[in-house]
């Protein structure tokens, strides 16, 4: 099968191509570079040194690998993307390529604006291509499990059964995301549900928990393969920033008071996920979708994990909480639909966390302590840019 | 009350400029003129000729009208947005600068995106300009009832009381919108409520049915001070269109079957809820969804009302769907909460055709047979550029 990887010089991008590789499947990544440049406005980075993409994709195909094809572009330019999904003919295209940080997008209104703009008129005129170039094209969008928010009900796989005054309907879920980048997402699965009404497009949405880990088989095999360790407050998921802290004796910082229930997963899972959803294509005018999540746990739950895998670790502190959010909640996530496709989840283990704890203990000397503190206030409606500078908090997914 | 109407040169901007002028308030309207643009990019224009937004102004204050400021720029204009607030000092601010034309919407790519980023980032810049200026300003904003689609189940004032296994929860109505326009609203729906969450704004959202009628009693007291006759089949709604068909002695085209139901509303009611929902602001954090409809019709139904008014009309005949949409299908609206308030609906009645009949017979030869035909296509992701300037169809609320 032929692949385009969306973003795929990005933190799960770039071992979702390889990945692919590795099954058989012939790979195109696209990307822009603007992740690396976020790191340049706020003065951040990967905790791990990585590669250009260029290298990435030699080391790949020396040591064996199926050569990667690779565009330079952004998806906001629709001749651009055109011509590429013309040139690489793929059957299916993985869209990891938008702004993925809640406090990016909660910066100010610029960021706000950016973030909204960037991720919509992206798929938009990823839409419109497949719409004009080949409908039978398979979308493989990724969403994120912040969307739905925390409702009292349980969460469905993107849809749900419902009756009301004696007459029923399927619906989408709905959704009460808790920042502007998680409204792009609601957005952008509004508009993907319509282009497969309209036009019969083929549609699966994974709706991802939050990623912890950073090795799958392809990112270990050298250390020209390794992927983004993000640990600042504004990249950084939850618990890498945990594992960090630990590793460096610094305290645990929960945010609030830690009953926020998250749902996670395996960057290994993520992957596999990915591969799964290709392979499985959605039926023509199908919008499907996958809730790419394999547990739950909160907060509190996750920095207790990481004190007791790693002896000697500080205490854990709480912090106010920077976003608005409701802290004690219902949150019971239906995930069945990738298990039957094949999924085996891997839970977090002490195993996982102590492979973590040695990549950071080789690069504790590049940690940047500022940037572990949050700088972004959902209750302002404006940030400093010396605030951002400092850091911020990403703990969705 | 101080208020400042966004889009106040249009259709409906204006009559409720002056109706709110003429009911006491203090009102600034805001335009860039880009709907007199549409026309020249179109080809069409209003049946009845319009005055300049400056002409208007002066004709309302020399008939002895409160004088109404004015400010030209864009939305999208940040800057210009938040002077323009913080010069005028609004207490409540109507939002109906949108495009708002469903087939303007699907013209192609580039009319999609423009319509999607001219609505939701006009729309997230007068949230940060209230959330930064004055969280006390009440944001009246124009949605449309074709947000909610057709479901199986009665539509309610946009939220929703479920029971899924068990449990409970008060969520945003679900919503399955027909075109990139009516997406759009959407779109601007879950960023306003999000904006209600953090910043506790105070937003009344109107989802307006499907607007007939030109006159208000302030439009009709002096040719000078008329609003637009939108006839052309992008931008014109469809009694207006029928009711000129039937002037002219054409048949009545009616696309599909015409079991399709639209909820409808009289320009004298519009004007008068946006009265309402100003006076009986939101409260602080209050996302409030009103239906601002008052009867429901099938296009047949609307069809057969105007052929029954007009003695000598023409036949009704049936074209071609050129939307994706179900025809037969159940429409239930829930509409209480602006009666509640005090409107008093105007349903569709003889009365009002005759008085659009004369209307429409004083400016006969102004009317452009070639814009009535429906040129834009839902099943097509791309329509060339002839098809629009010969017209398409504008059904939508």
């Amino acid at each position: 099968m032929r692949i385009l990887v969306l973003g795929g010089d990005g933190y799960l991008g770039w071992p979702t191509a390889m990945y692919l590789s590795a099954n058989g499947h012939q790979v195109g990544v696209v990307d822009n570079m603007v992740r690396r440049a976020y790191d340049h406005e706020l003065g951040s980075g990967s905790l791990v040194p990585i590669e250009t993409l260029a290298t990435r994709l030699a080391v790949w195909h020396d040591r064996g690998g199926d050569s990667i094809s690779s565009y330079y572009g952004d998806l906001v330019d629709s001749d651009f993307l055109y011509a590429t999904i013309r040139d690489f003919e793929p059957d299916t295209i993985v869209h990891f390529a938008e702004q993925r940080a809640a406090p990016y997008s909660m910066i100010d209104r610029k960021h706000a604006v950016y973030t909204q703009m960037n991720n919509v008129v992206g798929t938009l005129n990823l839409m419109y291509a497949v719409g004009e170039i080949d409908r039978d094209i398979h979308i493989v969008k990724l969403g994120t499990m912040g969307e739905y928010g925390t409702p009292n009900i349980d969460i469905e796989e993107g849809w749900l059964d419902i009756t009301h005054k004696g007459r029923s309907d399927r619906v989408l879920f709905p959704k009460r995301p808790g920042s502007f980048y998680h409204l792009s997402k609601v957005h952008d699965s509004h508009n993907l549900e319509f282009g497969c009404r309209i036009w019969g497009l083929r549609v699966t949405d994974l709706n991802q928990g939050v990623v912890y880990g950073q090795e799958t088989e392809q990112t270990a095999a050298d250390p020209r393969l390794v992927t983004r360790f993000d640990y600042d407050a504004v990249f950084g998921t939850v618990l890498n920033r945990f594992a960090i802290q630990a590793v460096l004796g610094l305290p645990l910082t929960v945010y609030g008071g830690g009953s926020q229930t998250r749902a996670i997963i395996d960057i290994r899972d993520t992957v596999e996920c990915v591969r799964l959803a290709c392979q499985s294509p959605a039926a023509a005018g199908e919008f499907r979708v996958f809730n790419q999540t394999t547990e739950t746990m909160s907060l509190t739950e996750m920095a207790k994990t990481v004190t007791n895998s790693f002896p000697g670790a500080s205490s854990i502190v709480h912090l106010e909480n920077p976003r608005v959010e409701i802290e004690d909640h219902h949150f019971s996530v239906v995930h069945t639909a990738l298990e039957d496709l094949g999924l085996s989840p891997h839970l977090l283990s002490d195993t996982l966390l102590t492979s973590m704890f040695d990549i950071i203990d080789q690069h504790r000397d590049r940690v940047d302590r500022n940037a572990l503190t949050p700088g972004v206030n959902w209750r302002a409606s404006a940030n400093a840019a010396s605030h951002v500078a400092q850091g911020s908090e990403y703990v969705g997914g």
